[in-house]
């Protein structure tokens, strides 16, 4: 069972891995797979469903089988969980220390049944499905009254710690809030006390107005890189409409965000070729899903600069990159795309 | 003139790096030096002092002239600053949000003369000559009133972010006190209020009492692995005596710094050959020198694992190596080196 380990001074919660028991000697480089076994090895692709535990859910061909061919989005327990779905928390101390048991839930979003499809790259209608595969998981977990909170992202690239290279998501639901989660909810409580305005509302209406941040606009999403970006090319994804929570997503908001989600994507890879990136998406806490001052949103954070000392040891960011001109390169790649 | 901008929703400040203007291909990965010719191109090896802004401060044999051979621990500015010196903050809003000028210092503390020297081969006179030289940048520096808090840390590898591989650390000062450094101060006062005790030195008291994470212990100091260690193998280096300010250290303290720190690193080079790391000193911030619940401390943080979608979307880390395993490992390498 992983434990869920509190630090005494900051409060901050760590997943400590107890039973995978690493030696020194395990962290090295994996070696990537040469590209013409690939699909012959990978646990992902279509006709390897028995190598991988049974589906939770699938978007299937009418007819087929659940763990068999036929599938176009399939959601699994991820075989390596970074928390355990099965126990109770039993809160407890240890000398001045507090612990739980690491209790949760980990599963894998496969996007799509083959290995070299990608978000780029997927019909429209594709992607569509795998944001209602977010959805419909987020809808059936949250029934569970030991979670607290749920996280969908995205690892693309071995730089961006994906391991797999089959085009996939992850989903973690975690019995504590995480740290960034309250931080961003304590944030927007403030400007919310002071200014009776979500605060992410206010950004929306700035960076349409003044358009030097924006990247992309459509009927119901607006994409911007943000004022105080952390690393270059970082851009959000946000809804027009004020909704704190994921999967009240309404079905016609849905190809929009495909639209805005896949558009951002494309711009990125063209602007930086082969980028490895991760984003997330950031909803509210299951224990209270409907708030004025919150706004989900997807951040997507390439991964380009490398963190230092400084960084860790201050949370303090340096981005050699100016989000103004970042959203200009952006734009332009853009413009290249749609010649 | 880099800028400081504020995120609106969390309140963090990130420093952007304006006038670098890199373009999309300026992220790709430097090359590595040629062994053969390192040397010749180190700015920071010893006779290419004129490779260097002057030097701010250096510890040299009696005769020699500033920016000459003879030094044994030389700082200088760094010469690709992330903060500039000159000029003032003058906060300012843009629209809905925050920046100032990116005012601060950036010096590089070049630990020795030789560039295959390392903290973990130097004699150990010489490791107390580099934390001499920490404390002294700390002293002349905190007399500028616009600096609210320094950092002195070291990225060793390039995986944690070293460019140049000649031995060396660095400091920054900052006109804001960074996030990091306000949550561990909010939580240590936030222990005091409720025990009326330090936080770290009840750790230190549990730590060296039960012995399972304990990596060191000498007179001065105590290096162990924290309970809710974030990444394999980390390691925190503290004062047996309460104190909150770096810069207070005393003449008998420093020999200890530097056993401890040194046999640190030792043991996390023989039980990870080649490991890249971070290391960082917390102290308190310049405003308030003496708190009785702070305790300055030296954070080392191994690079072994990526950060991925999860960690940057909720601040939570998965570790997969258990604190005490760590610890083990740790102690046992001592013991090897020791033969």
């Amino acid at each position: 069972m992983p434990e869920l380990r509190k630090d005494p001074v900051t409060g901050r919660w760590v997943i400590i891995a107890v039973e995978r028991a690493m030696r020194p000697s395990d962290f090295k480089e994996e070696e990537e797979l040469e590209s013409n076994d690939v699909t012959e090895k990978c646990p992902f692709c279509e006709g390897h469903e028995d190598r991988t535990p049974p589906e939770i859910l699938a978007y299937r061909k009418p007819g087929t089988q659940p763990n068999t061919p036929g599938w176009n989005v399939r959601v699994i327990p991820n075989k390596f969980p970074a928390l355990r779905v099965e126990g109770d928390l039993n809160r407890r101390g240890v000398g001045m220390y507090d612990m739980m048991n690491g209790i949760g839930a980990h599963e894998v979003i496969i996007e799509s049944p083959n290995h070299f499809d990608s978000l780029e790259t997927l019909p429209l209608k594709h992607v569509e499905d795998i944001l209602w595969a977010f959805r419909d998981r987020c809808l059936d977990l949250r029934k569970d009254i030991r979670f607290r909170y749920i996280i969908i992202f995205k690892n693309k690239g071995k730089k961006a710690g994906a391991s797999l290279s089959h085009p996939h998501s992850q989903l973690i639901a975690t019995p504590v809030i995480p740290k960034l989660a309250k931080e961003e909810l304590a944030g927007a409580q403030r400007y919310y006390d002071y200014k009776e305005r979500c605060v992410y509302c206010d950004m929306i209406a700035q960076e349409v107005g003044d358009k030097k941040r924006l990247v992309i606009e459509n009927e119901e999403f607006v994409v911007f890189v943000p004022f105080a970006s952390i690393v270059p090319f970082e851009m959000w994804i946000l809804p027009k409409q004020h909704s704190s929570d994921y999967a009240d997503i309404k079905r016609g908001q849905i190809p929009y965000l495909a639209d805005a989600l896949q558009r951002s994507l494309r711009m990125l890879n063209k602007a930086v070729p082969n980028v490895p990136y991760n984003f997330y998406i950031h909803s509210a806490p299951l224990n209270n899903l409907h708030l004025p001052h919150y706004h989900w949103h997807i951040e997507i954070v390439p991964r380009l600069t490398h963190t230092a000392g400084f960084e860790w040891g201050t949370g303090l960011y340096i981005n050699p990159m100016p989000p103004e001109r970042a959203a200009e390169f952006l734009r332009k790649a853009g413009e290249e795309l749609e010649k």
